[in-house]
């Protein structure tokens, strides 16, 4: 099952009307992914919801893999624009409630589809830290910075630590932890990590 | 795929030399989840594996859904027994080196392979629960405390947030950053998570 590197992930070029059939058969991938895990996916179910030829589908993907890979690269992670919002607390509220957004959606059903997978496959891997890893770090970074100029909170010695503070717990809660259905664990954990991050980061008065 | 309820996932009571076959049989799942995820895991590597034919597999469980569930249940969490080292600091540090261990072997290539099929499945869900988060929170409430007894920190509001803290960097940083094989991603976060979660917790002196 391992697929070290996929050349050729990206469909071919084609007319209009070739494009609208690759958005629905990414749009049918990730439905699919969302709904059975990347065990119960197969190219037959993602070919029917999208309502072409499984043999269509085989012309633009050449495998199950590629399907996938090239489904959460175009995956737009929802983690919403870095803004100053005049202090860390609200800073750091806004980027929890982001993240929680996303998690509590459908983008966490997929991340949670493909992490057992991307163990395995180096390309699934690549898109986990591209698309989901790197933009959180990077707005942990400038918010931290922007925090410390404030004179909000003494120099942080490992932002990256930071940036897993934010994010691993919202993880597990959501993943490790039953949920009713319509649950909202992400934007739960959310509120209750706040005032713990603000102390970890030794803010004025937490 | 969705498997609401498993009743007789345990295999038939028999001779010592059915135990030992058994026996022979979770391993062979284990590693097959290891090195395969749930979606690349064939009872007929399995059975292969473990030396029997896939029919003498299908005895005793009756289906792929099935044998995980029963694996994932005898899977002996590495979580240490709780110990109180003296301060809050070590018995922290004794707790994350634990978690950080179980993460970085096996358990950690076993809770992700089964983390995405547990969205789907009820059983192995109620596994994770409680072999690994109902033993960790525990232990978090156990450690909280005698640090409260002790004075070293004000109550704590949130009990099972601490929980979270301690366990969900780890799991983020060992699952969705790639690291070298061999490398030790979970003991890493363990030592430079220490100093923030003892800040989280209001630590006198941190």
């Amino acid at each position: 099952m391992t697929t070290d590197h996929l050349p050729g992930t990206s469909p071919r070029r084609g007319r209009p009307r070739d494009a609208a059939r690759d958005r629905a058969l990414m749009a049918a991938t990730l439905d699919e992914l969302r709904l059975h895990g990347y065990g119960g996916l197969t190219t037959a179910a993602v070919a029917r919801r999208a309502g072409v030829s499984t043999a269509t589908l085989y012309r633009r993907w050449r495998s199950k893999e590629h399907l996938v890979v090239q489904a959460a690269a175009v995956w737009a992670e929802d983690l919403g624009p870095d803004r100053d919002t005049g202090s860390l607390r609200s800073d750091l509220r806004a980027l929890l409630h982001d993240k929680a957004e996303a998690l509590d959606g459908p983008s966490g059903q997929l991340l949670r589809a493909i992490l057992g997978e991307a163990a395995h496959n180096r390309a699934l891997a690549d898109v986990l830290v591209g698309e989901y890893v790197a933009p959180l770090q990077e707005r942990v970074a400038s918010l931290v910075a922007r925090a410390e100029e404030r004179g909000e909170i003494p120099p942080v010695e490992d932002p990256m630590v930071v940036g897993e503070l934010v994010i691993g717990p919202m993880v597990t809660h959501t993943f490790l932890v039953p949920h009713e259905p319509g649950g909202r664990p992400g934007r739960d954990m959310a509120e209750r990590l706040l005032p713990y991050l603000l102390r970890a980061l030794g803010a004025r008065g937490e």
